[in-house]
């Protein structure tokens, strides 16, 4: 990716917006705990895309005759005391392919000219706070009433393009996945009983920060699986447990990884532990076969759904017809999330545009426990890159809540369910390439089937 | 610290605001690159140390008559299914010793009654965007304008409060050295030529993280000593390199540690790394020896000017009397910053209540060059705790600007710095408590004098 590459996704873009300005603002430094001390720098993604540079508060303005203008601070006479020999906003521009440039200081004046002139300005939504101030700014109107007016059609064109990732797009994924699978081999050699969980989420962060790398989102280290939003460390590992890793590691390029393994801590699945999953597999397995531009990613959620129920009544824990079984939903007991998400710059690429990313236009989130969850139904084209992230779970409140209310019952075995208890979860997952005739698995070497994972596992 | 702990301090916090009302609100999740991808959280230091609850949306009002309602989110019914089973609101407040309980979406109405009776609300200064959105909304006003109507009472009571520590805080602030300790040792046994500073980094935050401990601060880990600001982690240690390390992990209860050490990467000092090693120690003993209720900051400070500006007399580097020098600032040339801060719950503890933590009213910072940014000047106290950390850095930028304005020229022999090029920079840096009658070093086991660094670098 060289400045020729980010010329032209945004001559791509302007085309969206004829006669109208883009605007599209760099992060901000983010403050932790007062203003000096922040957190590591997360650039913005869509600037990261149409710009490329790992920059805070900076701002690019694409107008409607096609001049472009990099907006970014201006040097202070003690910035190479402070800061050392470093790129400036010219250098910037160089290396992104912008003629022209300004300071970020009089970007509101420039914008002012525009509206006053009748151009209208197309932005993004804003996902930080200190965004909603930014753009009244530069807007001069109230930064409460900034998201109301985001650009659809800006959201739609972005959309469009990050969507459909080239090849040295895919290139940077599975840079990123290169890392991963070398932080998940340390992590599984290094599982045993008596470690802790923080411990063995140091090793992942370790390997990545060793490449000068970030995580693509805070870690899931956990033998309790089963509670999907954990990112606690507080456990320690246990003979018999099930450890859930889901982590992915940023590529050069700041583009995301996102890999789950569950595997057993003593280094031997329990022929309890080794039947689910062996269904687990086969849900992701199931899945990527099917997985083309034929097909809506809809259609594989339900298929894993579908594997799922069956491989649950041929275990006696599901019982009736396996299809109605999923049409009613009951399934979502063990699998209550969706299948995956969209993934590239993000790790939920483009989760800051909104439903649009996953869902065409007029088609919305189904309301049924477990699909509702389903953060792409959209079909599938050529260069998405998706993850396929099936799971089986025994979450004790949620088998509580359901056998109390009784629902489900003539699918769900409920009284088999006991022997499950304290079983925690299991999860696969993958990212995906769809490709011109079906789908390719990205990045390699990270073991996956029960006989890898015992080859490996605390050795 | 338990639950009298936080209803002492909050006690002894309401006698400041007579009729008033006390608003402490925790922090929001801090959005990374979308809104549910966010940074790992870090509470408010103020909710921190009047609560003490590590909990996101939450806030605490202190009514005029004594009565103090803890204010937080709503179970939803899924939240056990996703978060598993959790502290709930009455948990917290059992916890942290509030009587009163509501709703955080009810705290607006609550504020606007008390307003309706003419109960003042005091509050601290927001530095989080998010912030000047909450109080607008809790205060019925413009999120532009919050800033404008901090406490100023509020704020001089919170500091007088926060800076003495008590013996619990102080335990505090040992564990956390107790874990950077671990990460020094390990990291010097790591450092050898061709590591990248990266990957001795990652050795660092393995420690703190192994340890389920955040960073206070973003590590500085860096062969270019020299640059201040430089968290930046690109190059690749060489021999005959300083590797200047600066980073500090929290304690269990999100207490700060802020500790520097520079060591040769070949495990050897140069009689030229040396020489500069030996004044940069001699600057901090003489600081800290100094240290007691009888003195200011400002004092030590300028002792560990005169121990540089004597030592580098000696050296040949300076000239002419060495109290001169540093009365004109001729120094700072080598030693541009402050000689430290104070430290707590924030690594430059309470930074975000302004320049009353370091500066008495009336006072304010000097503009002289290196002075300007100290940022403690004020009399030292029993209980405070802060950072003693000089350096000598030698800064071709720097060195560069002032030959060319023949700046100093009477004290500083800019022929001789020649053979610094490339030299990088020294600082040293421990914790320190002022005592009844002096100072202690706080924290042990952390290699400084040559001797100690030699003997452990790279084995």
């Amino acid at each position: 990716m060289n400045f020729q590459t980010y010329q032209a996704r945004r001559q791509e873009l302007r085309k969206a917006v004829h006669g109208g300005a883009i605007l599209i603002l760099a992060n901000a430094e983010a403050p932790k705990n007062y203003a000096d001390n922040v957190y590591p720098f997360r650039q913005d993604s869509n600037f990261l895309y149409y710009v490329g540079v790992n920059e805070a508060d900076m701002a690019a303005l694409l107008l409607p005759g096609g001049e472009e203008i990099l907006f970014g601070r201006e040097e202070h006479p003690d910035d190479l005391v402070w800061h050392g020999p470093h790129a400036v906003l010219s250098d910037h521009a160089s290396a992104s392919g912008f003629a022209g440039t300004g300071l970020r200081k009089t970007l509101a004046g420039v914008v002012s000219d525009l509206c006053a002139r009748g151009v209208e300005i197309h932005y993004l939504p804003p996902y930080r706070a200190e965004r909603r101030f930014e753009l009244a700014e530069i807007l001069e109107t109230d930064p409460r009433t900034v998201d109301g007016g985001v650009s659809q059609i800006l959201i739609k064109a972005v959309i469009a393009q990050r969507s459909i990732k080239t090849d040295a797009e895919i290139a940077e994924i599975e840079g990123a996945l290169a890392v991963t699978a070398e932080a998940y081999r340390e992590i599984m050699a290094a599982t045993r009983p008596g470690r802790t969980e923080a411990e063995l989420a140091a090793v992942l962060q370790r390997v990545a920060l060793a490449h000068d790398r970030q995580q693509s989102f805070n870690p899931i280290v956990s033998v309790r699986g089963e509670v999907l939003h954990n990112t606690s460390y507080a456990n320690t590992l246990a003979e018999g447990d099930l450890l859930l890793v889901d982590s992915g590691a940023d590529s050069a390029r700041w583009y995301a990884s996102d890999i789950t393994r569950t595997f057993p801590v003593s280094g031997t699945f329990t022929s309890q532990q080794r039947d689910i999953y062996e269904i687990v597999l086969a849900m992701q397995e199931a899945a990527i076969a099917a997985a083309s531009p034929e097909k809506t990613n809809r259609e594989l959620h339900g298929l894993a759904a579908l594997t799922a129920a069956r491989g649950l009544v041929d275990l006696g824990l599901m019982q009736g017809d396996p299809h109605a079984a999923v049409e009613a939903g009951a399934h979502a007991l063990f699998f209550p999330h969706g299948l995956g998400h969209m993934l590239g710059q993000d790790v939920h690429d483009m989760e800051d545009l909104g439903d649009l990313v996953g869902y065409d236009e007029g088609d919305s989130r189904s309301e049924q426990f477990g699909l509702a969850f389903l953060r792409l139904a959209k079909k599938l084209q050529p260069g998405f890159v998706i993850t396929i992230e099936p799971g089986i779970y025994f979450v004790p409140a949620l088998i509580d809540q359901w056998r109390t209310a009784d629902r489900h019952s003539e699918f769900i075995c409920y009284d088999r369910l006991h022997a499950y208890q304290g079983f925690g979860g299991i999860r696969i997952e993958d990212d995906v390439l769809i490709t011109a005739d079906g789908a390719r698995v990205l990045g390699s070497g990270i073991p996956k089937t029960v006989a890898e994972l015992e080859s490996v596992v605390g050795r």
